[in-house]
């Protein structure tokens, strides 16, 4: 491919070659309007054999896109990423670059809790499990940035669309099988950030306790990461013995709870039963790994990025139901 | 925030409060010319205390630049994510978007073996292990975009600045440690791609072999995955029962290869040493887990980050010299 060749390929030579109008091509390239896959890959192949490149300045100018999209993150860096760097956020990030391809966008990775509008901008933006009155956000709103989000925004009668994560079916799932598994008392680690998922388990989990047990909760600073977790455990352990499972939503609180009950000689699974939420390279390489659920976060991502398409292509959404988490049984919480 | 509020504030008023000219503000933000970290610092301060908001728009069209990067893979999406969909690249990836945002750069995250150049456009590109005459890397010079690699362009006397990954040091390391754990004879899968890492892999392999035994050495269609390492391990396993020792140079092969000896009840270490390079989460959860080496992608995202932003700002530069990888001895090849 040579600048020359370049300049001799045009969209009407695509066109041409493909047996389709030019405005198809404008439509198939620029997502404005629907193109039959049959057609589409017609229109790709006439691409490739031409070795056409779009001018895609000349398309921003004309469009005033930029045929990119952003994924954001809520969460504290101490929490969305850990020593190994790899979890949730990530898992999300290739699913959504590869729908965004497809969709003839690129996606454009911000770092966990950071705001990027003072450096770049974007077509539309998929945020992570926003809290309530998320600057974030507020941020993207207030820049006029189509948005979606993966988790409900809490707070407030009109949400964003959103992809359900089902935080109340998760904590359901993990408080009964603690209870199967002979824990008598359960305590809960939550974050002090309101987001729904935390809002949620908080309240499946009083819900739970009615008639049970009284409550035992702790809200844990999210920008400690790992260390609240620590000290929170190291707590419970003075301030509630009688507690024989913990229900930690955040997985990052999680490694910090079972180095507490290490440290203190505090048997798991047998003396105290742990769950938690994402069934990710923490929970895995956990000693004992951790009981957690299967998010099916591909699927989750899968739907963000197709809802977002749909905000961009100005079609009026509510949300997507979002696919149901399931049980993962590990050694922390049964003998096996 | 409000458009109102936005009007209000230009970047002269930055200057004013942080005391600084305008031209030292537009220097901050453009990376156009070195602003030392303290005035840096007051020049956020002040955007932060003024709510400013640059017109990136305005801006882009001005500098001709979009304030992205890009980071690819030349490696095949069946390698570079597999299963759990993180590895490598997405280790790389968080890291370069933090480097990147505080170089007040974002970054587009491609998917493995894609060529976003007909969808997005950015002003610099990071990308991974290319091949010779890697194609991706050729698209990206011919659209005139500066580029790094973290892995050496091979077969080229003029590759582009790079991050050193030292594959030689990481073959040596593996192949004496099989040695030493009682490996006579030891097999070499590499993939059947030209990447230096293939090519220095099996060169310090060939050399090892010298005076001690023939080099068995398989090439591995990368687009196959885990079921090429599978396939050349049943083969192994019959043309060349003598072996008691391999070094599968990509995970994603290595998980396929242990499938096979599982499914042969070929034990694992006793009748098969295995080792591979990557310590990821193939590496760790594979059982038994595979020995492998710390590449320190941290510290090499760093460099390649750095690196890039040198070669933008036109400082000519030749490559980092890299962190050098240390071995991590795990159950595969060892009795521990």
């Amino acid at each position: 491919m040579t600048t020359q060749d370049n300049k001799r390929t045009r969209l009407i030579d695509v066109a041409r070659h493909a047996g389709v109008s030019p405005g198809t091509v404008s439509n198939a390239l620029n997502q404005t309007r629907f193109v039959d896959p049959e057609t589409r890959q017609r229109i790709d192949d006439a691409i490739q054999a031409l070795n056409y490149t779009p001018n895609i300045r000349a398309r921003q100018l004309r469009t005033g896109r930029t045929n990119t999209i952003a994924l954001l993150s809520s969460l504290p860096l101490s929490i969305a990423s850990g020593a190994s760097k790899l979890g949730f956020m990530m898992e999300i990030a290739l699913t959504a670059s590869i729908m965004a391809l497809e969709n003839r966008h690129a996606l454009i990775l911000v770092p966990p809790g950071k705001n990027p509008l003072d450096t770049v901008t974007f077509d539309a933006a998929i945020l992570l499990e926003p809290s309530e009155n998320d600057p974030q956000l507020r941020a993207l709103q207030n820049a006029g940035i189509p948005c979606v989000t993966i988790g409900r925004t809490p707070g407030t009668n009109k949400p964003v669309p959103w992809v359900e994560l089902h935080s109340e079916v998760t904590a359901n799932l993990l408080l009964r099988h603690l209870q199967k598994e002979g824990c008598g008392h359960c305590a809960l680690f939550v974050s002090n950030r309101q987001r729904t998922s935390s809002l949620e388990t908080e309240a499946a989990y009083r819900l739970w306790c009615n008639g049970r047990q009284t409550p035992v909760i702790y809200y844990l600073d999210e920008e400690k990461g790992e260390a609240a977790g620590y000290h929170a455990a190291r707590q419970l352990l003075l301030e509630a013995p009688q507690v024989n499972g913990l229900l930690v939503l955040v997985d990052t609180f999680a490694s910090g709870a079972v180095r507490a009950f290490h440290e203190t000689g505090t048997k798991i699974p047998q003396q105290m039963r742990v769950a938690t939420r994402y069934d990710g390279i923490r929970a895995r390489e956990s000693k004992p790994p951790l009981t957690a659920v299967n998010m099916h976060l591909d699927e989750v991502a899968r739907q963000a990025t197709m809802l977002l398409f749909d905000v961009l292509a100005g079609r009026p959404m509510a949300g997507c139901d979002g696919p149901i988490p399931e049980l993962v049984v590990r050694a922390s919480s049964k003998i096996l």
